[in-house]
């Protein structure tokens, strides 16, 4: 029997938002159980085409499938007309190890993950009455955090701030057109909304804690590297709560650890982001409340599993 | 572009003998130099099912292509009718990153390469007027070497020495029908051969040294495991040159760490094997020679590179 291999367009059709939500709730609730295992990643380096690989193994306890994930960015692609990302995702049978198919999904089942994680816990965390959505970043990422949010919840005003004047505008002019009212603003403006999202590559602190306003929510999901940082520790030692999706790796590579590091949040500060997804949150009354995401390796077994089960029933 | 997938029907057509033996004698050369990187592997276990799953990358320097392969053992499989080793190996650009294709060899090009770097230093060092040869083992790897060696140089007797005599009078019988002249053989006769190669899962020596002759070569291939052992210590104590595929590796869970640990050889009294194939060897006279093999990463790219060459030009 051939091996199957799908590709993005048929991905874009089995991934409804709802298949997506349920895996990545079902993943985020198992990792913070513990239910779930990720060994250390595989990596290589090519200094002369400035690339990288990253090989990362996912798997949820009991689940049918497990997955291998090959992911690598050269960066010096775009010079050459071709994309900097490339990768594929491998479903492996947890039973028999044979390899179900090939998504070649050029990225596309990560960035839906994470914007996923993204959307449920800040839903999660936020006020029930909360409606206004900062947002820092105006990449994939911004959009797809804004989508999927207002999927979950009602959205009122999106106060966009990015870097580029230009491509700030061109964002919200997009966003509007699609139905979405959004329009630039400072990095106060977007700071003072009711939830706000951080997704940007920043390796210093974007927003101000001052700016931050009693009883939001504030995500960061742009840390995935020990010298990237979005939140200051400011914020997090004025945090109520603090949920990290996985604590090893906040500590080691998320604003979480920056924080700890500073000395502005305990070690053991932090809950698993994915407990407040079973159930409603209890939220410490007017406190500010942080979200920090790193990415969590379960989360492509469970997606990828998911679309495949999707593809081939 | 649809991501291409190519069976084992397809790489059985490209990959030829000379095209095997040129990728592996090429890798071997190089990672003697220095010129490959095999980072970590990374592995998942699956006690539930008695399986696990390695993920190994290799990557020879300069190289147009690296590749990381994705191997399962599932050891309950058999019983259900189903092969106990699953795998892919994924092919991927070094310049650009892009997955160039999915080889669903089924291990066919990690059982090739194993045979091919076996059976090319088995010829490097052995004299060259050695012509029988003594296998331990009745496997598939056993073969392999058989028949690669046999098209390097004219082999005479093929005296074979396996754990059941069913098994191996039929191994033996098989390769007379070939035109391969074997007969089953007691570990001594076996031992006593110009050329001696162990192919086998053994935990304990499968021979004696004092059974191996003056002049003789002995190739290990099986220890790819701590606690396996096919070749005692007391013959790298007689060894005029010991050659390794990989120091550290056979330093760690190869023959040449057992006879290390006991005493019998310096920790440096290896020589890279790979450097054997680039000229004619300088053989200590009418000494005994042992190349130990734990089976090196970098391999798999150079062959798996080759052998898409072949099948995309």
């Amino acid at each position: 029997m051939t091996l199957p291999v799908f590709g993005t367009a048929a991905i874009e059709r089995a991934a409804t938002p709802r298949l997506v939500l349920d895996a990545v709730r079902g993943a985020l609730i198992a990792h913070a159980e513990r239910r779930t295992s990720v060994p250390p990643p595989l990596h290589l380096r090519f200094p002369d085409a400035d690339g990288d690989c990253h090989v990362k193994a996912g798997r949820i306890t009991g689940a049918a499938d497990f997955t291998v994930k090959i992911v690598t960015g050269f960066y010096r692609n775009p010079g050459a007309g071709l994309p900097s990302n490339h990768g594929v995702v491998c479903v492996v049978s947890a039973r028999t190890g044979r390899i179900r198919a090939i998504l070649d999904d050029q990225g596309l089942l990560t960035a839906w993950r994470t914007a996923a994680a993204g959307a449920l816990i800040t839903h999660a965390m936020a006020r029930p009455d909360a409606t206004t959505l900062g947002v820092f970043g105006t990449g994939e990422q911004a959009r797809l955090h804004i989508d999927w949010l207002a999927g979950l919840r009602p959205i009122g005003a999106v106060l966009v701030h990015g870097r580029s004047r230009a491509r700030t505008r061109a964002f919200c002019d997009e966003l509007t057109a699609r139905g979405r009212p959004a329009r630039p603003a400072s990095a106060e403006e977007a700071a003072g909304a009711d939830m706000v999202i951080t997704a940007t590559p920043a390796t210093a602190p974007v927003l101000q804690a001052a700016h931050v306003r009693d009883g939001a929510q504030v995500t960061g999901i742009g840390a995935d590297m020990p010298h990237k940082n979005e939140l200051p520790p400011a914020l997090f030692a004025r945090a109520g709560m603090i949920a990290t999706d996985d604590h090893d790796q906040c500590l080691d590579h998320g604003d979480f650890g920056h924080a700890v590091r500073a000395g502005a949040a305990a070690a053991t500060g932090d809950v698993p982001a994915g407990l407040l997804l079973s159930g409603p949150v209890e939220r410490p009354a007017g406190a500010v409340t942080v979200a920090d995401l790193t990415g969590v390796g379960a989360l492509d077994a469970a997606l990828a599993s998911a679309v495949l089960d999707e593809l081939t029933r």
